[in-house]
C-alpha cells in the first residue's frame, strides 16, 4: 500500500514536470514575442501558443489529473509538503475548469478572444458604447462562474480567492476604508503645501545607454544574478521567470522621462528576484511561483517604492546616477532630485499614478467590480459611475473614454478581481519592511554600501524561498506576526510625504 | 468514401501541423540557449528539450501516425501533391524509427548522449584512444541499422539516403573521383605559383560594429528580409528557420580576422533566404524545410562562394567595405583584397578550409565512412587511415587527434552519411549558376547594382517555392537539365583560381 502510494505520488509529480516544462515552452514562445520576434513570424507563432497552451489546458483537466486527485486527495496526510501543496493547486485549477460546462467555459473563451480586440478599437475611438455589450456578456458570464464555483459571503470573494487565496470583501472593505481615509488626508494637506517639487526635473534628458547603466548598477546591488536572468527592451515591462535559473525583466526606455526606466527596472527586478530565490526543490511543481498575484507585487514594491523610493536610497546612489548623467544634474542637490521623482498629483490613468494616489484608482476598480459582481450596477451606469468616482477620490473627471473606463485591459479578458492585488502589494510591502527594520536595524547602512544582500536574504528567508508552498496570509502573518494592517503603510506615506512637501516645516 | 478521405486527409495535416508547432517551439528554445539564455537556466531548460522532443517523436511514430499511414498511403494517387509528400515524409521517418527494436534504439540513443560528452573531452586531451570504444560501438549499432533498414547496392547508400534522398555510392564515387582530379591539378598549379596573395590583409582589424553594418547592407541587397528574421551573436554560427516568417541567424565576431563573420553571414543568409521563401502553403507541413542537406547548402554556398567569392561581387561592393572600414583598406586595391580572400592553401581543419581545399576535406570523410560501413576497416586503423589521407590529398598530416580525427562533432553523434552533403552543396551551387547565367545574361549588371532580386527571385522560382515538396535531384534535373554535373564546379574553381593566382599571365 505504501510503495503504491509512493508509485502514484511519483508519477504525480513526473506529470506536473511535463505540464512545468510546456509552460517553460509557453513563457519563453511570449518573451520572445514581446521582445523581437521578426512581425511576419507572428501569425504561426500563434499556432505554437495555440498548441502549447492546448496541450497543458488538456493535460490539466484530464482523466490522468481527476485520478491522480482521486487517488491522492484521500492519502493529503501522508504525503510530502511539496507533493500535497501541488496537488491542492492542482485540484484548484481542475475544479475551477471543471465546474463550468464545457460548452460555455468554449463560448467564455472565444468572447473574451473577441472582446479584446473590440476593446483595443474602441479604446482608440473613445468609445465605450462599442464595447458595452461584449463587457455585458462577460459580466453575464462570470456571475454564471461564481454561482457554478460556489461562494461563501460574497459573489466577489470567489474571484478575489483566484488571485489572492483567502482574500474576501470582508477583509478588503475594512483596510481600504482605513488607508482612503488617510490618503485623502494627506493628499489635501499636499494640494495645499507652499513648497512644490521641480516637475521639470524629470524631464531632463538622459540617454538609454545612461539609464541602463545605471538600472543594471542598482540590479546588481538590489541581487539581480544576471547569470540567472536578463534585460531586455519591449513595449509593455514585465518580468518573467521561465525557471529559477532564467528569470528576464524587460523596460522601455523615453530619454525625456528617465523615471519610467530607471524606476520601471527596479520594480521587475523586485519581481525577478523573488523567483531567482524560489527553493531549488520547488522546481517541476506548480509551486515554483509567486504566492500570489499580491505578494509578487509586493516584492516589486518592496523595491521600487519602499527602497528605491526613499530618501537614504537617493542619499546613497545620487552621487552615481549624477556621474553617470553628467552634466545634467550636476546643479540639482539630492532633495530637489529626490522630492522631483517622488511628487504627487491627482491623474486619470492608473498606470501613470504615484504612490500616494495608486491605491485610490486600485479602490475605484475595487469597488465598481464589487458592484458589478453583486448586480448593484449594469453596464449602462458604469461610465458615470467610474466618472463620479474619479472625482470623488481624485479631483478629476475624463473627458474620454480612454481616459476613463477604457484605460485598463483587465476586463476585456474577464479578469474581474485582479485589481486589488496592486494595492495589497503596497500594503503587504510596507507591512514587511516594518518587520525587517526590527530585525535588521542598520538598513539605511545597507542602503549606503554597495551590497544589499542582508535584506534580499531577508526577504529570500521569509517569502522568496516557499514560492507557492505557502499561502499569502501565511507568509504575511508567519513573518510579521499579525494579519493585513493597513497602519504600516499609512504611516510610511505619512512620514514620505511630510519629508517632500516639507509639511512639518511650515 | 470519397468524404472520408478528406476527413482522414484533414485530420491528418492536423496532426502534423501540431508536430511543427511543438517543432517550431523546440527550434525557438535551442535559438535562445544558442543566443543568450542565462547560464543557471540551462539545466532545467533541458528538461524543456527532453519534453518536447520526446512529444514529437511519440507523434512521429504513433499508433495514430500508423493509421494516417496505413488510411492513406492506398489512396496516394487521390490525395493533394501537399499531402501526398507529407505523408511520404512521415512514413520514411516512421518506418526509419519501427524497423529498429524500441530496446536497441534506446541503448542507441544513450550511447550517443554519451560519446558526445567522451568525444568532447578526448579532443580536449588529444585522445582518440579514449574516444575509440564509443566509435567502435556507434559504428556497430549504425551498421546494425542498416542491416534493419535494408539497402540496395551498398549499405552507405541507406545512410546518404537520410540527408540526400537519392544520392548512392556510385554516384559519388563517380563525381568525387573527377571533382579530385581536377583539384589536385589546380592545387599544383596554385602551389607553384609565383604569384601569391598577401594574407596579411585578413588580419587587419575591423570593429565588429563595422563587420556588421557591411554585412547587413549585404544581406539587405541579398534580399533577407528583417522583418521575416533577425541577426544574433552566437558562438557556433547556424541558420534557423522557425517558420517561414521567422528565420533567424548567427554570427561570431573577431576584430583581427573579418572574413569570418563577412561571409558567415552571407552564408548564413543563404540559408535564411531559402526558408524565408518556401511557399506559404506548405507551412504547418513536414514540408516547409529544404529539399536536402546538399540543397540547402547549395543555397548558402550559391551565395558565399558563387557570388559572394566572385570578383564582379566585390568590385561591386569593395567601395562600401573600404568606406565603412576606412582607413585600413584605404591602400588595398580591389584585385589585392580580392586575391587575399580567395587564397588557397592546404590545412588540417574543415570548418576553416578554403573554396578549393574544402571538397578534399569532405572526400577523405566520404571515403572513410564509405570503408567503415562496408567493414572495410576498423576503428584501431582510422587515425592512421585518416592522417594518411590527408597528406596524400592535401599535403599535410595531423600531429594531434584534435587537429585530425577528432575535429568534426558528427561521428559521435551516429551522423554518418551527412558529410558529402557539403561537397554536393559546392556542385549543385555551381551547377545552379551555370543555368541562372543563361537564363539571366546580366548577372554581372545585378552584382554591380544595389538589388539583387533578380537572382533571388530566379532561385526561388526554382528551388526555395517548393521546400520539401520535390526531392533534390528532382529540382537540380528539372532547373539545370541535367542531373549532378562536377564540370560546373570543376570550370569554376578552374576560372576563379587562374584569375586569383595569375595562372594564365605567366
Amino acid at each position: 500500500m505504501s510503495e503504491s502510494l509512493q508509485e502514484l505520488e511519483q508519477e504525480f509529480l513526473d506529470y506536473v514536470k511535463k505540464i512545468s516544462a510546456f509552460e517553460e515552452a509557453l513563457s519563453l514562445v511570449y518573451w520572445d514575442l514581446r521582445t523581437g520576434a521578426p512581425e511576419k513570424g507572428a501569425t504561426q507563432r500563434s499556432e505554437v501558443i495555440g498548441t502549447l497552451s492546448g496541450e497543458i489546458f488538456k493535460m490539466k483537466v484530464s482523466e490522468e489529473m481527476a485520478a491522480f486527485i482521486a487517488g491522492l486527495w484521500v492519502e493529503k496526510v501522508n504525503l510530502s509538503d511539496v507533493t500535497r501543496r501541488s496537488l491542492e493547486e492542482c485540484k484548484k485549477e481542475y475544479d475551477l475548469n471543471k465546474k463550468i460546462p464545457a460548452k460555455e467555459y468554449e463560448a467564455y473563451t472565444k468572447l473574451v478572444a473577441q472582446a479584446e480586440t473590440i476593446w483595443t478599437t474602441a479604446r482608440a475611438s473613445n468609445d465605450y458604447d462599442l464595447f458595452k455589450p461584449y463587457l455585458e456578456k462577460i459580466i453575464a458570464s462570470k456571475r454564471k462562474f461564481v454561482e457554478y464555483w460556489g461562494y461563501q459571503e460574497n459573489p466577489y470573494d470567489t474571484l478575489l480567492d483566484q488571485y489572492e487565496p483567502g482574500m474576501t470583501v470582508a477583509v478588503l472593505d475594512d483596510v481600504f476604508a482605513k488607508l482612503r481615509e488617510a490618503i485623502l488626508a494627506l493628499r489635501k494637506k499636499v494640494e495645499a503645501a507652499s513648497y512644490q517639487p521641480d516637475a521639470t526635473l524629470l524631464h531632463k534628458k538622459v540617454s538609454k545607454a545612461k539609464q541602463k547603466e545605471f538600472s543594471e548598477r542598482i540590479l546588481t546591488k538590489m541581487g539581480f544574478d544576471f547569470e540567472a536572468g536578463r534585460l531586455d527592451d519591449t513595449v509593455h515591462p514585465f518580468a518573467t521567470g521561465l525557471n529559477i535559473g532564467d528569470v528576464r525583466i524587460t523596460t522601455r526606455y523615453d530619454e525625456a522621462n528617465f523615471k519610467m526606466a530607471v524606476f520601471g527596472i527596479i520594480h521587475e527586478g523586485g519581481h525577478a528576484i523573488y523567483e531567482q530565490n524560489i527553493s531549488p526543490k520547488l522546481v517541476g511543481t506548480p509551486l515554483a511561483n509567486g504566492a500570489s498575484m499580491g505578494i509578487h507585487e509586493s516584492q516589486s514594491l518592496f523595491y521600487e517604492i519602499i527602497l528605491g523610493s526613499s530618501f537614504e536610497f537617493w542619499q546613497s546612489n545620487y552621487k552615481d546616477f549624477q556621474e553617470i548623467t553628467a552634466p545634467v544634474f550636476d546643479d540639482v542637490s539630492v532633495e530637489e532630485f529626490y522630492r522631483a521623482v517622488n511628487l504627487s498629483e491627482s491623474s486619470l490613468i492608473r498606470i501613470e499614478a504615484d504612490t500616494l494616489t495608486y491605491p485610490l484608482h486600485i479602490m475605484i476598480r475595487y469597488e465598481l467590480e464589487k458592484a458589478i459582481m453583486n448586480g448593484e450596477i449594469g453596464v449602462d451606469e458604469l461610465r458615470d459611475a467610474w466618472n463620479d468616482k474619479y472625482e470623488a477620490y481624485l479631483g478629476v473627471r475624463p473627458e474620454t473614454d480612454a481616459d476613463g473606463i477604457l484605460q485598463d485591459i483587465h476586463w476585456s479578458g474577464g479578469d474581474f478581481g485582479y485589481f486589488p492585488s496592486y494595492a495589497l502589494g503596497y500594503m503587504y510591502a510596507a507591512q514587511l519592511f516594518a518587520t525587517l527594520s526590527k530585525e535588521i536595524p542598520n538598513v539605511s547602512e545597507i542602503l549606503a554600501s554597495d551590497d544589499y544582500s542582508p535584506i534580499r536574504e531577508w526577504l529570500t528567508e521569509h517569502v522568496h524561498q516557499y514560492g507557492m508552498l505557502k499561502k499569502p496570509l501565511e507568509i504575511l502573518t508567519n513573518t510579521t506576526g499579525e494579519g493585513l494592517n493597513p497602519d504600516y503603510l499609512i504611516q510610511l506615506l505619512n512620514d514620505r510625504y511630510n519629508f517632500i512637501y516639507k509639511l512639518n516645516e511650515a
